[in-house]
């Protein structure tokens, strides 16, 4: 079987995307994952320009691999520095990796405008920065920088300078798309001829500027290119790196070019929301293979026609990359999705029954008003069971109050007063928390601890705020969905208010709720109720 | 100068995405946006399966259009069933526009498995289809679902598909790639043969779930369709539909071939938001042209090549297609790019001074608690001026606070004290409101009008909360941005605290601050000061 070598840059390119920024701790969590992944190289920062890379460097060096190896990312020594004197691959040595990744200048219009140099010591760098590490005992990938543009402006300049860094004995040349503005014509004919033209392998680094990082990757690899550079999510320097989450199950599954592990790949979905919880973003819905609507039938049609036979509205099973196929809630789906998901918990419900059209109504009601149970399948669940009186209801809320103080003296903080009644009885309970979503948080539970034993092992894990009509400001429509787990499933629920404390407490009764009709609903008897019954 | 025709499917195909739901008002303001943008065609939903479409169509019909037509999107009649008695065809000719797009089968695989019925009644339900509108007095696209993967499968059978349509009277064959599986190769193999095989103009209509649907577009159009589908964001079913804001710069400014009138290609960066503000949802920062991020420059080495000369590290100007340079101020970008932002406001500040130094070593320990000056840069200019001593504060806050209860009863909702000092006064002032930020935000702008008029003009236009650490869920840490105006310019702020309501806090601070800052101070007397002063 053909291979590809996997290069992932999120630690490097990735580190310069939006609302980007790792700690060293994160590093090494996503190390581990890639790890896992079982992609070939990791490459890290520029450990001569941020204290947090050289962290990074001593500690990753204790860690054990199965798959990949780590790179270290620097620049070739300055124009009129001799090798040996640069602090630049000084820095590089100092990482202590086997593989050092180096860049250097291949377009005419950068060396003179930018190095503002001539390229004689353009050469002289690129061969002599190469030269000198392998001297020191590491291999060498030379990141070719804007090699399309030079190519395009001037191929036997961009070619000379290549070979200048194969000449220092670079193991491999690195064509990188740095501007990201090379369409897939042009890429593919350009790493085509450098292919047949160089001595050392080829390796590809697409950037999304025109929208084609993966198209471009995945042709560069048909026209040659033995290795593809790229972050597992996209991440990177403006529009983003070529997305390897993309491209690893675009050539393994679809062309037969091995990138990871086969037993990999059926996890490529958690590891991929793996890497996005470290970095604290979430992974974009609609991305490719690994987004949570990657397999989503909306449309009613479609989604009919997957009941069918999934491979009619799918190019590939959801399940050969761990995700999973799913049909929302929505006004667009009808009444047939809507079915299938209530018979997952209750099979009797009939599809063609007054009480299927009223669940669709009050879902097409509540959507309106902002709810969306695409993500929240507990409050789904919850919601269809109130309707249809399938629900016992654990507790009543009577009321709650929060106050909450700031300012330039010391202050009480939040504090939050839940009162619920189970049964018969009645539970006035207070809490002082971060912020008074999280008082009430605490109050609520800590009530109904006393009822139901059970309660002590929900946790909440998750906490997500979306503001729907920003346009009213402080005033706007938020929904929260909470994610809470009992330590072995976790689920979803949703809340929506004018009012971000409100909204998150609808969210919180969901989660209790569900935990209750899951989870067993075991009642402690409080000692007032057994002098009751005794009377 | 060569061109082509842009068919915008934000409200058709756009309405499967995630989290995706319009009012019909929000169809009709997406419909003025598409217009001045300049698209030749503007699809709109399924009058069958929707009563929304259909007030759409009867309320889009008095609109004046400058450069769209609006056309209608519907299947074929039913297996077994004439044109004439189709209810779907019916709905298509009530909705009114000259222009129908109707959908039918070209693989011979879903003609087997879903339709479950015979070549020959498949391509009776086309040609009799299109020929019954046509016979109507309508203009018909045929939209040939799953061509790509039909032609792979049996090309004579995809082929007699859509001829089938063109005997029925089509204008035009459009190739969709339903399930998105297409690579270039490909696509632009299997569109070159379309065009040269068929007697009428081709369009191609792709999805992203291989990541490629934008560089399958742009090869379409180079192998010789005439007309591109797509959503303006990408929107659409699964992974979405090829992405027009990318497709449209990548044809017109680096091909030179015509999509949109070029006075529009200047404003396409706003132009997007507007959709995506309709739409509720954010423009992703690294879309390509169109993203926040899209031309920012966080890497040092980048930023510095830039400052040079910005073809260096920018593939096309930011300014043709209405977007802007951006340096973020981030570990990554050092002192230059901080420096460089900071003169915008403070022109004498020296780049190697020890001001310039503590101010970035107090970002980057911002940056460490969560704060992001990215995008506020209201709240940025007010550190600084803090920092250096360059700012007269305004006010005083002394404390806030809240309270608000909730709960099966009536009650009394939200309420918030604040106490703020200006000068030697001191003024109380209480807000009810929908939930305690915005009581806050009430009660903090009275108090405040009380003492400077001015702030009777701010407007606060966009609120947006982000959690930061979701793992400890109603106790994580939470990220504010409020984006007020005075009706002039707007400015956003930020906030982080472990609490909503206090993040949401200091960035109302921060924006009544800066407008009082930027927007004249001019005080008011009160009669108390005159009284005190006279004495």
């Amino acid at each position: 079987m053909q291979s590809v070598s996997i290069f992932d840059s999120t630690l490097r390119d990735g580190a310069q995307g939006k609302g980007i920024s790792y700690s060293v701790e994160d590093m090494l969590a996503i190390v581990r994952i890639l790890d896992e992944l079982g992609v070939g190289v990791i490459e890290a920062g520029n450990p001569g320009t941020n204290p947090k890379d050289a962290a990074f460097f001593t500690a990753v060096r204790s860690m054990k691999l199965k798959h990949a190896e780590i790179a270290a990312f620097g620049s070739t020594c300055r124009k009129d520095v001799a090798a040996q004197e640069s602090p630049a691959l000084r820095a590089l040595l100092d990482c202590g990796t086997e593989l050092c990744v180096v860049f250097g200048k291949c377009w005419r219009f950068h060396v003179d405008h930018v190095l503002e140099t001539t390229e004689e010591e353009n050469l002289r760098m690129i061969r002599e920065s190469v030269r000198f590490l392998r001297e020191q005992g590491r291999r060498v990938i030379f990141d070719a920088e804007h090699f399309f543009d030079g190519f395009q402006d001037d191929r036997e300049f961009a070619m000379r300078a290549v070979n200048a860094a194969v000449e220092g004995g670079a193991e491999r040349i690195c064509l990188c798309d740095t501007n990201g503005g090379t369409f897939v014509d042009d890429a593919k004919r350009i790493v085509r001829y450098a292919v047949s033209h160089l001595s050392v392998p080829v390796a590809v680094h697409f950037h999304d500027d025109c929208g084609m990082a993966v198209a471009n990757s995945v042709a560069g690899v048909l026209a040659g290119a033995t290795q593809v550079q790229g972050t597992l999510l996209g991440f990177g320097e403006r529009c983003g790196n070529a997305n390897l989450s993309a491209i690893i199950p675009d050539l393994q599954l679809k062309r037969g070019i091995a990138c990871i592990p086969q037993e990999s790949m059926g996890h490529l979905t958690r590891y991929a929301r793996e890497v996005a919880s470290v970095a604290n973003i979430q992974v974009p819905s609609g991305a490719p293979y690994v987004g949570s609507h990657a397999f989503t039938h909306k449309a009613g049609m479609h989604a009919d026609g997957v009941i069918k036979t999934t491979r009619s509205f799918e190019h590939v099973d959801p399940f050969l990359v761990g995700n999973r196929r799913r049909f929302p809630t929505s006004e667009i789906s009808g009444k047939a999705v809507v079915f299938a998901r209530v018979q997952q918990f209750l099979p009797e419900l009939e599809l063609h029954s007054a009480e299927s059209a009223r669940i669709l109504d009050e879902i097409k009601r509540l959507e309106l008003l902002g709810y969306q149970f695409e993500g929240a399948d507990a409050s789904f669940e919850l919601l269809v069971r109130r309707m249809l009186g399938r629900l016992r209801e654990h507790f009543e809320l009577l009321y709650y109050k929060i106050s909450s103080e700031a300012g330039a003296a010391e202050t009480a903080g939040a504090s939050a007063i839940v009162k619920v009644r189970v049964g018969g009885e009645i539970q006035l309970m207070a809490a002082e928390g971060n912020g008074p979503v999280n008082a009430l948080d605490l109050a609520l539970r800590k009530a109904l601890t006393v009822f139901y034993p059970v309660m002590n092992r929900i946790k909440l894990t998750d906490y997500k705020v979306r503001v729907l009509d920003g346009g009213s400001a402080t005033a706007s429509r938020v929904r929260v969905l909470i994610t809470s787990t009992d330590g072995e499933d976790a689920f979803t629920t949703v809340g929506v208010s004018d009012d971000v404390v409100d909204a998150s407490f609808i969210a919180l009764q969901d989660s209790v709720e569900y935990l209750l009709l899951k989870k067993g609903d075991e009642r402690t008897v409080l000692e007032g109720e057994i002098e009751n019954a005794a009377e």
